[in-house]
C-alpha cells in the first residue's frame, strides 16, 4: 500500500483565475486492532507498518511488554481483512483488554483530573529513572535529522512524524502517520518487535505538540526524554515531572526550551 | 476555569547559555462525558464551554440532533465533579449508546475500508445538497478572522481553533482547545444548544489539517463547507466527495486548493 495518493484540485490565488491541477495527499484508512480475533479498536492510520502499530498500541496501553507474549501478528496483503490486523497472543499470555486507558478511574481527592489520569498509567508504567545525558547541540539537529527521514511529509505536508534518537543523536527509527498517536505507536511497535524496549537511554522526537497521550506512550516505551518541534499542554508538563522524564518544547530554528528534568540536559556554551 | 498556565521554563538557543523564563502553555484536563448518569467517553480537552463539547460530541455521533432532546446539561462548577458533564435526555427520549460511530461496520465488498467508514456516517446524517456559493476572496480572508477571535492561541501556539461563518465572511462562533476534535465538538455543541443546527449555508473553518473525523461532524451540524488551513487526508476528500460536501485546504497566505464539489466556490477574478 502507498501512503500518498493524488488527487485533482483547484489552485487559486488571490485575484487570480483558478487553475486545475494535481496535489499529493496522505492517505487515511481505518485500521481494526484485534487481540486473538476479538476487536479493540479502530484507528484511522495511514497504511503501512501496521502490524508495528497494533503491537505499539497494545503496548502503550500497557496489555504487551515483549516480543515473547506474541504469537504472531497476521494480516492478509489485501481483500477484505486488508484494514485488519489481529494480534495472537503466545500460549499461556492473557492480555487484561478491560484495562484499556480509556478508563480513567476517579480518586477521592480529586474526582477525575489530571493527577488520577497520570496515576492510572503509572499503575502500568513506572517512572523513568535513567540519568543519561543529552548535549543541547545534539538535541537542536535532530528535527533536522527527523525531516530527512520523512518520505512522504515534504510532498504532502499532511503527516505528523516520530523518531527515537541515541544519546548522540543517531536515529535508531522513524515513521510517520496522519495521527500524531500512530506514528509513536509505529515507533514503539518497531521497539517491541526488535526487542528494544524499554529505550532507557533514548530520546523521542515528535513533529508537533506533545499532550497527555504522547507522554503516556513515551513512558510505555522507557523513554527518558522526550521533544516535541511543537509546543506541550499542561497536562504533558504535569505527566514528565511526575513521570520523571525530560520534556523539551519548540524544538526549532536553533532553539529549545526544557519544561521538566533539565538534569538530562548539557547546555555547551 | 483558565485555559492557559504559566509554567517555568529553561530556554536555550544554540551556543548560548540557558535562561530561566516563564512560559504560558494551555491547559488539559480529562473530561468524562456521561448521558443520563452513564459514562460515555472520557476526552482530553482544554476547560471551558464544556456542556457544549458534550452536546458537539453526542451530536457527532448521531445521538443528539436538537436542543429539544435534552432536559439539562449538569456540571458542577468544581470539586471532585468539575470534570463530569451529564447530559439528561428530555422525557421520553432514548438515546441509542450502542450506535457511537467507534463501531465501523465491514462490507462485503472491501471488509473495513474508507468506503465503509463513509457509509456509517450516512446511516445517520444524510448527504449535503444546499447551494450556497461563497467568493475566493471571503474565504481567504478567514483565517485571519479565526486568529483575531482567538484568545489563547496567540500566547500558546499550543490550541486547535474552529469557527463557523456565514457565506459573506461573518463570523457565528469559535472555540479553541488543545484537541481539534473537541475544538469542532464545542462549536457544534453551541449551535445546538442555540438552536442553529443544521448550518446548512456556512463555512467551518479549521486552524490544522482536515480528516475523516473533522469532515463527519461537519456533516453532523450540516455544513456544506470546510475549510482547512492545512492539508487534508485522501479520506477527507473522499467523503467531502460522497457528502456533497466543498472541501478547501492550504487557506492561508493568500491561496486555497479546492479539493471537492468546487460548484460553490466564485472566483472574482
Amino acid at each position: 500500500m502507498s501512503d500518498t495518493r493524488t488527487h485533482r484540485v483547484w489552485h487559486a490565488r488571490s485575484g487570480e483565475s483558478p487553475e486545475q491541477a494535481s496535489d499529493v495527499v496522505v492517505v487515511e484508512e481505518p485500521l481494526e486492532i484485534r487481540v486473538g480475533g476479538q476487536p479493540v479498536s479502530v484507528t484511522m492510520r495511514t497504511p503501512g507498518y501496521d502490524r508495528e502499530l497494533a503491537l505499539g498500541f497494545l503496548a502503550s496501553e500497557g496489555l504487551l511488554t515483549s516480543a515473547a507474549q506474541v504469537r504472531a501478528v497476521v494480516q492478509t496483503a489485501d481483500g477484505p481483512m486488508a484494514n485488519v490486523v489481529d494480534v495472537l497472543p503466545a500460549a499461556g499470555v492473557e492480555m487484561a483488554l478491560d484495562r484499556m486507558s480509556r478508563h480513567v478511574f476517579t480518586s477521592s481527592s480529586c474526582g477525575l483530573c489530571g493527577k488520577t489520569a497520570i496515576e492510572a498509567v503509572h499503575h502500568n508504567f513506572a517512572p523513568v529513572a535513567d540519568t543519561v545525558e543529552v548535549s543541547a547541540s545534539t538535541l537542536l539537529a535532530l528535527p533536522d535529522r527527523l525531516a530527512a527521514a520523512q518520505a512522504a511529509f515534504a510532498r504532502t505536508g499532511g503527516l505528523h512524524a516520530a523518531g527515537v534518537f541515541t544519546p548522540d543523536g543517531s536515529l535508531v527509527v522513524s515513521r510517520e502517520d496522519v495521527g500524531r498517536h500512530n506514528a509513536v505507536d509505529k515507533v514503539l511497535g518497531y521497539g517491541l518487535a526488535a526487542g528494544l524496549l524499554p529505550w532507557r537511554r533514548h530520546v523521542l522526537v515528535v513533529s508537533g505538540r506533545s499532550s497527555f497521550e504522547i507522554m503516556q506512550k513515551a513512558l510505555a516505551g522507557g523513554l527518558p526524554i522526550v521533544a516535541a518541534v511543537s509546543a506541550p499542554s499542561s497536562l504533558a508538563i504535569s505527566f514528565a515531572e511526575e513521570s520523571g522524564q525530560t520534556l523539551i518544547g519548540f524544538l526549532r530554528a536553533g532553539r529549545l526550551n526544557v519544561y521538566t528534568h533539565p538534569e538530562r540536559i548539557r547546555f555547551d556554551a
